[in-house]
């Protein structure tokens, strides 16, 4: 097994070394920049950590857990549009339609989701890329929640925000690799229900990090979600009460992860990284 | 087999059918909006033609076809964009982002291409959503060179951007009836030359149109090309020189037609209506 140092790494090689479709011409750079722009790569990593807890090989997991960080690279690239988020710092540099203009970062981010379906369909049986299309859906519904709700969320409303926005892609994270490791439906329930609290853990600490980080530690500009009058767990519940949330949460992900079959060592060493990240 | 009307009325009624992910919520408003707000279906129609032509039955062909229509109709939403064309009108209507705010327009096109993938996705075979994949990122480089270039395109040049822009989804709906026909590969290079060809009648026809059809007829702003200084069958070989171009290629798909196995009759029928339409 690798650790989430190595792991991170074979996603990064992995995703340098992708090959995009010839016709999509000098559009690629576009792609390249926001892809290979940083990222903790959680997604991948998460993947290939589930799948290697599940007896898999990492080369196996790799298409599969580097076609959601396309995904979610697809939607920091049109989240970041002037119309949506409006955001000009992206991982510390000039956002896609910042540095290319907003024509060819829609367009980048479309192409960015198609890659990522071709990617996932390398694969003998649509299992992946089916998970991939209800994770993005799902995510694309809670991004449309966001835009659409004026600080006017409770909490069962926030979280089902994030559960959609956040949480789905991170959820996918483990249940492509269960898809990739052959589990039945049945099996894979509990991973399911894993991969959902390590989408609650990410964003509770996003939020934290958004009211209490620099822009220099988080590579974006910090007090966005409070300046645009958003709903986040600080908003709701204060901020003490949300660095609660998020221990109380890691707690129960290690629960979670002792009752799984496996060497899920990694796996927990990775929900550390998350509770305990700065950026 | 089915007449062209008929195939086109499947196709509606398939679509007009069409669950889309629960999660998108309201978000679902305006992927209808977009997609049942008419539009000649000639993907859907196309694929479906080509399918009853080699002895498959129209039920099992439409997942294919209308996913072909939803990735049409993303690029429609998407190219429509105040940043990409800056169309207000589509189909006699405002355009996707005048009724719902450019916000909501860039998700419902995300939006559409996860659920044009999520109905390739159907097939116990990952073949169809392979081919939509192909298709989707051929069509957003032709889109990226149609942006990037200002009328210094060649005819090479500009055969290359149709070929792509138009041309990959127009081929596709042969490819994706083939794939789910159970061709081999051999079996199906000359249905991909077909759908090539008219791809290519489709665009010469398309660029004839917007030089010399009114608003009412097309249902979109006409003189657009013209007015932006955009490279044209019309713009490059003159009004007379383009009609006899689309007369040539009608001819070219009709002895293409005559060489395939099967009954190609209704194929023959939707090539004469894509040359001779007046929209």
């Amino acid at each position: 097994m690798h650790r989430p140092d190595e792991l991170r790494r074979l996603a990064e090689d992995f995703l340098a070394g992708l090959s995009f479709a010839a016709e999509l011409g000098r559009l690629e750079e576009a792609l390249r920049y926001s892809l290979l722009g940083g990222g903790k790569r959680i997604r991948p990593v998460l993947c290939l950590a589930t799948g290697e807890a599940l007896g898999r090989e990492a080369v196996d997991l790799l298409p599969a857990a580097c076609s959601l960080e396309l995904v979610h690279t697809f939607s920091l690239v049109h989240d970041d549009l002037p119309a949506l988020d409006d955001d000009d710092l992206r991982r510390g540099q000039p956002s896609a339609h910042v540095r290319f203009g907003e024509d060819v970062a829609i367009l980048a981010g479309d192409a960015l989701l198609a890659e990522a379906f071709r990617l996932a369909l390398g694969y003998a049986s649509p299992l992946v890329a089916r998970e991939l299309a209800e994770a993005t859906l799902g995510m694309i519904g809670g991004q449309y929640l966001d835009v659409t709700t004026d600080g006017d969320l409770d909490a069962a409303g926030l979280r089902r925000l994030h559960a959609l926005k956040t949480g789905r892609l991170l959820r996918a994270a483990v249940t492509t690799a269960t898809a990739v490791g052959g589990l039945s439906e049945q099996e894979r329930a509990p991973w399911r229900s894993l991969g959902e609290d390590v989408g609650l853990l990410f964003q509770i600490v996003d939020d934290v990090l958004d009211a209490t980080g620099t822009a220099e530690e988080l590579g974006k500009t910090p007090g966005k979600d409070e300046a645009a009058g958003k709903v986040t767990y600080v908003s709701l519940h204060g901020l003490a009460r949300a660095r609660e949330l998020a221990d109380e949460t890691r707690d129960r992900v290690h629960e979670r992860l002792a009752e799984l079959p496996g060497d899920t060592s990694v796996l927990a060493e990775i929900v550390d990284a998350v509770h305990d990240r700065r950026a």
